[in-house]
């Protein structure tokens, strides 16, 4: 997304591929221990048969590595329900730059003798340390998924289905997504996916997923009853069985390939307060009239994380300098993250500044001075040139 | 408990109790921005009055401060159900060694924009950095909040009571602890508590939240039924209403007082295996015999996190040698934790090598370099002496 695993000058490429094994599985724990390059999704499949689920999910699983989401910090869908990796990554095996081993790799869920050094590697996008191998903690499987898509009259509704929703569905809420019209139509025209509701300016996503099918049905029950009743969603529809919870979900997993479609693809990654959320895309539109294809927004909401995507026939200068540093700007109005789950890489290693203070860079430059003193590590990523 | 925040030799005393206010609460997504002499249990009530709860509980809540709390990475009675602190917090104001200001305060759920470096100064012990305010994410308030105090006739029952546990509780379990016989003899002899259910070798204390009274009993009774039915389970109560549940917890969390009333006091905090967990206490018991008035053991299982104790009439260093490097060596074995929640402070700070290899440590003693090469923040704690 940010080109921060792409070869840009002279690096070398280095592959865990080949590094596929899963070392060990403690079946009453759910603690799961692997090598880097074990792929996300096939991770997925050999806990659910041991009855767990990864703690993360999201589009790329098929082929993405869990070293990489651990050293990109991936977000993702599961990310309102089971929290970061910061808190479910329990150890980490790593080759520093002078290529000592450092075995932090252990399985415990408590652990303070200490300072955390494997904190240092998750989200520094293999800039400090190479991950070889990565201890997760995974919640249970869940007995019973249900899956709504539905559609909202306005923004400010929106706003209060998630309220509702999370006081309705509470501990069972594992997803709450949103998608806009501009979305909606693009993954019709472009992949021939049907809306499943009646037209509305918003959809969201809601999942849930619990131990009991009856209560968790019947709590759904309850939010759709309330929602529906309150005029915050004006059509809905309900996916318990697995093909149409796929079916539903693939509208909002799908936006990315939709809009690889569209044309060239400007975009953003921004954490906001939930209440400016979508002012910045509203305001875009505005700012950038005819110049744009398409601008939409979409994302995690529960998260307050948006996904700002701005389309046009073709790459132009003109419209980035419409765009940048006009989102970042924005974003750092509110002091929101210009790069909530993404990373920097090489594209946004230079607005780092817009969420950080002078004062964190210096000491990130500090870090990467310690732990990697000759610049070999992912070089030319994630920090800005020195001031 | 290890002595991390207890003058020794010739360190000044900083206190944060003055700065002990809210800067702000967002009452839609539970974020609290608070100073760092707040006391948990004054924090716990501001946000519950809101309609939320703190992610962490524990013993001291009535006199801990926040600041505190994160610097040691406090575990407690709700880690199992809202996870880590290195999860909930969101961010941090530090005071760095040379007196810089580090704001990483802000209040956003997904921020990837360069290295964590709040997670530096989390469970660090205040020796990289002075915490003085703090960003945490607070989970919404539970409408229902039931407590069961039960009975095992052995310890391999414990833990099929665990699994069966998650199993039919599963997203609304929110703690499983555990204690001896011995313990609750302790505190039925010092304090005079009520033993609530018929006398077994061990007792467990399981604690649903959820947001429907009706679905989270349903759930308890069906694995108070299966528990029972199974023999997993011998007696049993179960606290529906606030005293009642408040009561029970007493058991629990007034350990450690009654243990303070049996003499001299040796205490370890150690993570390990859940398959391995009550075999330390047996063997000690056993390697110590009579030197030892009581050997118990008790903590949070569901966490893997044990707490042993060992008292006697008086100090002695014959039975220091006894237990010490006994417990420790004995932890390293199974690759556990020698202090899984309490931290290393003064007393703790030399058997860090025992859950952490060489390299390990020395880049610990980097980072102490790095971010305050004089030595001035609370030294002598945490980091073994030099190699």
């Amino acid at each position: 997304m940010v080109g921060g695993s792409v070869p840009v000058f002279d690096e070398i490429i280095l592959s865990t591929a080949l590094m596929n094994q899963v070392i060990s599985f403690h079946d009453v724990s759910g603690i799961l221990v692997c090598q880097a390059g074990c792929v996300l999704e096939e991770l997925n499949h050999y806990v659910q048969e041991r009855g767990f689920i990864m703690p993360l999910d999201l589009g790329a699983k098929g082929s993405c590595h869990i070293g990489g989401n651990v050293a990109t910090n991936a977000g993702g869908l599961r990310f309102l329900r089971y929290g970061s990796l910061r808190g479910t990554v329990l150890g980490l095996e790593v080759v520093l730059a002078d290529g000592t081993v450092l075995d932090c790799l252990t399985s415990l869920r408590k652990d303070n003798t200490g300072y955390d050094l494997k904190q240092l590697f998750i989200g520094s996008e293999g800039t400090l340390g190479v991950i070889t191998a990565v201890s997760i903690s995974c919640p249970p499987r869940p007995k019973a998924v249900n899956v709504a898509f539905l559609g909202c009259p306005g923004f400010a509704e929106v706003l209060q289905a998630f309220s509702t929703c999370k006081g309705t569905l509470g501990e069972i809420l594992s997803a709450f997504e949103f998608m806009d019209a501009e979305c909606m139509q693009l993954v019709g025209q472009h992949l021939h996916l049907a809306r499943p509701v009646r037209e509305s300016p918003f959809y969201i996503l809601v999942e849930t997923s619990g131990s009991s099918a009856e209560h968790d049905a019947e709590k759904l029950d309850g939010f759709l009853e309330q929602a529906l009743g309150s005029g915050l969603v004006t059509d809905g529809t309900v996916g318990t069985d697995q093909s149409k919870a796929q079916s539903l979900w693939a509208l909002r997993e799908r936006i990315t390939e939709a809009l690889s479609h569209d044309g060239y693809v400007f975009k953003y990654d921004v954490s906001l307060p939930v209440e400016r959320f979508y002012d910045l895309v509203s305001d875009l539109r505005a700012r950038l009239g005819p110049r744009a294809k398409h601008v939409v927004g979409y994302g995690h909401l529960g998260d307050g994380n948006l996904h700002l995507n701005v389309t046009a026939e073709a790459f132009s200068t003109a419209l980035l300098g419409a765009l940048e540093p006009y989102v970042y700007t924005w974003t750092a109005a509110q002091r929101g993250s210009v790069s909530a789950e993404h990373g920097l890489g090489l594209r946004k290693k230079d607005v780092l500044g817009y969420s950080k203070p002078p004062t964190a860079v210096q000491l990130m430059w500090q870090l990467k001075a310690l732990l990697d003193p000759r610049g070999l590590l992912n070089p030319y990523k994630t920090l800005p040139a020195h001031a």
